[in-house]
């Protein structure tokens, strides 16, 4: 008796963790299917080209993690390891051929480039039919537009991650704090879109007082970098927060000599009455589904598809 | 004495219009130079197509704007009027024609398009070189991308005005009510981005209370179409005001029969110690001089010219 009262009221009151396992396990079984139904349609499994120059750290984690989850949906993927000198001319060239080639459903180049190549160029190569980041300027602007054909991968999560909670966006007041093309930028237009109907106020680095915003939030995505960035006094009683930060901090007792935290002072938010996505466990999972999801969905757009 | 007095409190504590054919006139006072240079290098002036495809009145008013403007400044311009039952595929292929043709510098389709005809499919077929509305979903996802070619005419109109009168944007609270691909949401991205750094709240027909986000407002651009929508209740002193509104009212004064009358209640503003951009006289003659700019841009560029 004791226990389920107490249980009660850290639901009710307590801090509510967003799980995102849970909900990319659900997005997996989903795409398994998809997968395999494709599989038996074409006799072939949707395909993923990751591109990665250099030898980035935390690039190489990155791209491992999307091959090794390629692996568990079905999804047929060729890594390409080009070296740190590779020329523009020669990663564009490849680009074109894989453009080309038609048993390529998505390409990806993992970012960030190696100084010397141009972002801009390189992105805009990318044939929109196959661009499964979203990146590239024309899905960007289809995006803008108001098409939704492929949605970058993270903004994605989060959207899905709310829709599994059923967190409602209508109408509600929304904070999203940085401003980069690959999460805040598209995020406030996905959230604040006909259907989404959020009212989204975009903060960054130059914004003069931040708490002025957050304080009435309804929805804080933090998405800066810098750990312990938000405090629990910058937000009110049942705000829901997405942690997207995501920084390496020097940890000796982990076996790699580190460890992941994002942007939200999670001490400061004990006992508080927030939902929360943390760092890790939380939109991390969900943006490498989502590329999943985007590669399914070019194969099939790619097949005439109704999607 | 007394007057003077009197136009001091008018310049530090009264209304301030801001005044869009001052602005404009410099704008076009240059253009008129660059045009000539152009003409002089060249042997001919930069060249706009304007299609416009059946026989609303507001698009034909606005279409004899531009040509007039186009005069004014040396810009050729060749109108293309096409029949309200115009297939996609002509439009498309007038498109496809003009896009070839080398001595066009920019293309302009004026919307709103006869219903059966895909305003995404045509807007896309522009090139992009030569997309001098910045419409297209190219063109719009380089904006979102940071990389400034072809922006939009209003939101472009609107920046330069706030320049010219010296109105900082930097770390200032900017509401912007309306969520439209035309204005709001282009603009929001020119005043949130990199060196612009405003913290731009996005408000529409969806947001919960429009008063809450106005109130602390350093910057109110209002477009949502609706007469009196904006009352000097919802705003601090020392706000600033750009209306972009346009509604045609019936008349019987006027000698047409209707005027032209923004979103703002301005008789509620008398006093108020706002700067105003109003309508007719704001931000209106703006937008066609940033086509001509857009179009004499698209030359320049055309021809390899650095701009």
């Amino acid at each position: 008796m004791e226990i389920e009262e107490r249980s009660e009221i850290l639901n009710t009151t307590g801090m509510f963790l967003l799980d995102g396992k849970k909900v990319r396990n659900d997005v997996v079984t989903d795409l398994k299917k998809e997968s395999e139904k494709f599989y038996q349609a074409y006799s072939r499994r949707p395909e993923l080209a990751i591109i990665i120059v250099g030898s980035d750290g935390a690039s190489l984690t990155y791209v491992k993690s999307k091959g090794k989850l390629a692996d568990e949906v079905g999804i047929k993927h060729v890594d390409h390891f080009l070296p740190e000198d590779t020329s523009e001319d020669e990663l564009l060239n490849l680009i074109e051929s894989l453009n080309e080639d038609d048993d390529v459903d998505g390409i990806l180049v993992q970012l960030p480039l190696p100084a010397g190549i141009s972002e801009e160029y390189v992105l805009e190569k990318i044939s929109a039919e196959k661009d499964v980041d979203g990146f590239s300027p024309l899905s960007m602007g289809r995006l803008l537009a108001g098409y939704h054909d492929n949605v970058p991968c993270t903004p994605k999560g989060i959207m899905r991650m709310l829709e599994y909670y059923e967190i409602p966006i209508k109408g509600q007041d929304v904070v999203i704090i940085g401003r980069s093309n690959i999460v805040g930028r598209p995020l406030s237009i996905l959230m604040s879109e006909k259907g989404a109907d959020g009212t989204v106020t975009l903060c960054h680095s130059k914004t003069r007082d931040i708490k002025k915003y957050t304080a009435s939030a309804d929805i804080v995505v933090v998405a800066v970098g810098s750990p312990g960035f938000l405090t629990s006094d910058m937000v009110k009683n049942g705000c829901t927060i997405i942690d997207v930060g995501i920084t390496r901090v020097k940890d000796e007792s982990k076996k790699k000599g580190y460890k992941v935290v994002g942007d939200v002072d999670m001490e400061s938010f004990r006992d508080r009455d927030v939902k929360l996505s943390p760092v890790p466990g939380g939109v991390g999972v969900m943006t490498v589904a989502m590329l999943m999801e985007n590669t399914i969905r070019a194969a099939l757009k790619r097949k005439g598809e109704r999607i």
